[in-house]
């Protein structure tokens, strides 16, 4: 018997798991394990995304050929369909959950406001069958699951079954990786998985195991959804910090004249120091800005009866959040300095490489930098379709160089990796700052031998 | 022609480097490459190290059988010897600088004072031959070689030769790893190294290699001392900034009742998170209890015209100093609700496992705390054959558990792992606390059912 499978919200994760479920074959048979059914929000944004699923228009922007492609091929195969009704979820076997949870992103003093979460989880609780298994895929606060999600499905299931029947319910997390490998890092990498009890955890297990490559990539078993909600905040936290932290040696660096690139590549030699970060423009994106936070707002939201102190971990995103502040101040002084007029080229506008995304991104933050001190901005970046500010002059291709007085690159894209700088660049007399390592080092020399102003941050040996 | 190589400072590194180098020999012939002289003060301590080393007593605490295997050798072969006369370094073709550089450490306005330090080298380049090549070992603050060292020297050449002689000078350090390995760290590992010139460099690269495994273990050229210098601090501050980071994380766990050692395994399964640290105790030892603040010393001692802000690695510093406190507060805490005697037994003193180092040792520090709250006071360690202050209690076997009120594992040492913690442990009604990751988990599950006070840090599931 097909199983069928409920996403609830099809944003990135959800349209991407969706596909990704649809996908999953039967190892003899090769046939589809499931009927999948996308939920999102009646609204003019939901519509639109579900129109577009159903109709065939890949609905996010992505790069990813091999996610178009199984998205394609469940569509010839008919297991996938995306809709606003909410009775869908009376089909499911299963439903996970990808909504979005927000946080208000103030310090020390960060917030969530859970009733639209709440809001959706009801009535998935108020629509599924009674074995039915519902994961939470969505990045929480620890103790959200056992805390608030788990309360609400107990209560309606006592409201409508009469029974104390105990619902199945798991916290298992994405480790998602946007750009080209997006499809690929759903389900060819490691999961964490719990369950509010051992038979969610079993059930979920099994689920995950049909969809994901788990013979080469080993889930692992958390004792409680709690741990689960956790590791995934910790991780990105961790993350996080690293980032600042490498930030203030890239400064450091660049005043006693030391290319931190070339320490950071002697010292990821080490097994054990082989992830440290290099510096960059800033942190961006939807997770590593806000996820570090959550700690905080368990404590304060959650548990209640304690505010955790995250002195190194909030510090470290205060940190993130300033970063594009370094190189704006940078030109800024460089403009005064070099006698420069005031036209800005910024070549990149997305939060990392190879994405179109461009949510809290930095190279967005310094843009906006610029224009609150009136400079006159053009930006380019081939990923990037949406509508942007006017303000933004946002070029369809590479403008000629010659009119900027300086031209920042800001995100590592292929395109700027592989396009031709110096000739790009020839006779250009400006200030040219590479923020976010997107240049390669024969490049970079070659510039500087050109009388080029030149600046690189994390560089100090120019 | 068997060259001369003198080693200036016989402490943990400076020993071991030593018989690192006359153990080395030619490839061919298997005949050693050098003669080695270790030099060091000629004080009380200087002459006891290098009495016990010419007399064929193993002069430091360590429990490396290679290492004592290589001294040996090289006592045998005749090619070691330790002297206080600094006459010997007219006979180097090399001098290897191991002397300490301590930080009066004060967070934010930490300082270094390094007369001693100029006067060792002083006197190194008053003695030495005009072509030998000096290699700074020592950590040191970023630019001490090019701003301190070089110009140490140059001026003596000037005035000894009387010629615009370059001095050949080069800064490598070492990442030595105190333990059983504690030879092996030294030649089979990957070495950074930069010279004050192309010559002092490859000059360097040629000795270097003739001592350390390069084939397996490549070493990496720096552009500059000043970069490798940075390297080896920026090493140690990422290792520092990210236990003090997992600490809050602990602390947090604890409360809302995880295991963050399961969620730790979870995490460390992504490559690219795999050296995320475990909660502990705090941070002892030598390096990265000052290591890390050598970035705003640099700045303010050796540049002069600016004061580095390390937000992240300074609040980490001061953090991991700290850490002690919290297992102390936890104990004080539940003495008084568990209405315990004042009797408290310390497991471990070293600064980690499998040493008999106490330099800066976090144990150390949680002693200091019971001892100065009038707790009475045992402890046990069998690396450490320090003479502790008789406050301390020392004891030289384990004792039986049952007249104390509190009992807490500090350090792994093999021993403690190995020990039959049940069967010692049966009946003690005390509390148990495991502040460093000592226990296992299958011991730790055993305790708990037999109903003692437990706790572990970084563990809120019991």
């Amino acid at each position: 018997m097909t199983k069928t499978v409920c996403i609830q919200g099809l944003g990135f994760v959800g349209f991407a798991m969706a596909v990704a479920v649809a996908n999953a074959v039967d190892k003899v048979t090769k046939k589809p394990l499931y009927k999948v059914i996308g939920i999102d929000l009646n609204n003019a944004e939901g519509i639109k995304k579900i129109n577009d699923i159903n109709s065939g228009n890949f609905p996010i922007k992505c790069n990813d050929e091999e996610l178009k492609k199984a998205y394609k091929k469940c569509l010839e195969q008919k297991n996938f369909i995306a809709s606003t009704n909410n009775d869908e979820f009376k089909k499911a076997d299963y439903v996970i959950v990808d909504i979005n949870l927000d946080v208000d992103i103030k310090g020390k003093y960060s917030k969530i406001e859970f009733a639209k979460f709440k809001n959706a989880l009801e009535t998935v609780a108020s629509k599924i069958k009674i074995d039915t298994l519902v994961i939470i895929e969505t990045t929480v606060p620890p103790g959200t699951t056992e805390k608030i999600v788990y309360p609400i499905f107990k209560n309606k299931y006592k409201e409508r079954f009469n029974t104390k029947a105990i619902p199945k319910l798991a916290h298992s997390y994405e480790r998602v990786m946007p750009g080209p490998n997006y499809l690929n890092s759903i389900t060819n990498f490691w999961r964490v998985f719990s369950g509010i009890n051992k038979e969610s955890a079993l059930c979920c297990e099994k689920f995950l195991s049909s969809i994901i490559n788990t013979k080469e990539f080993p889930m692992s078993e958390l004792p409680s959804c709690t741990a689960s909600e956790l590791s995934k905040v910790l991780e990105n936290s961790y993350r996080a910090t690293n980032i600042a932290f490498i930030y203030e040696w890239g400064i450091f660096a660049e005043k006693i004249g030391v290319n931190l690139f070339q320490v950071l590549e002697a010292i990821q030699k080490r097994p054990t120091h082989n992830n440290i970060k290099k510096p960059g423009l800033g942190v961006g994106g939807y997770c590593l800005t806000k996820d570090p936070l959550m700690g905080y707002v368990s404590s304060n939201q959650i548990y209640k009866n304690f505010d955790a102190e995250f002195p190194i971990t909030n510090k470290a995103v205060n940190i993130n959040s300033k970063m594009p502040e370094y190189t704006f101040n940078l030109v800024e002084r460089l403009i005064k300095e070099l006698n420069l007029n005031r036209n800005i080229l910024i070549l990149g506008l997305s939060y990392r490489d190879q994405v179109g995304d461009i949510r809290n991104s930095a190279s967005i933050e310094l843009a906006k930098m610029f224009l609150k001190k009136n400079y006159f901005l053009n930006t380019h970046d081939p990923m990037v379709n949406d509508e942007l500010p006017i303000e933004f002059n946002l070029c369809e291709s590479l403008p000629s160089p010659f009119s900027f007085g300086t031209i920042i690159f800001t995100v590592s894209h292929t395109f700027y990796k592989e396009m031709d700088v110096l000739k790009w660049l020839l006779n250009f007399k400006g200030l040219l700052i590479d923020s976010n390592n997107v240049l390669d080092n024969q490049d970079i020399l070659a510039l500087k031998q050109n009388l080029i102003n030149l600046k690189v941050i994390g560089r100090g040996d120019l």
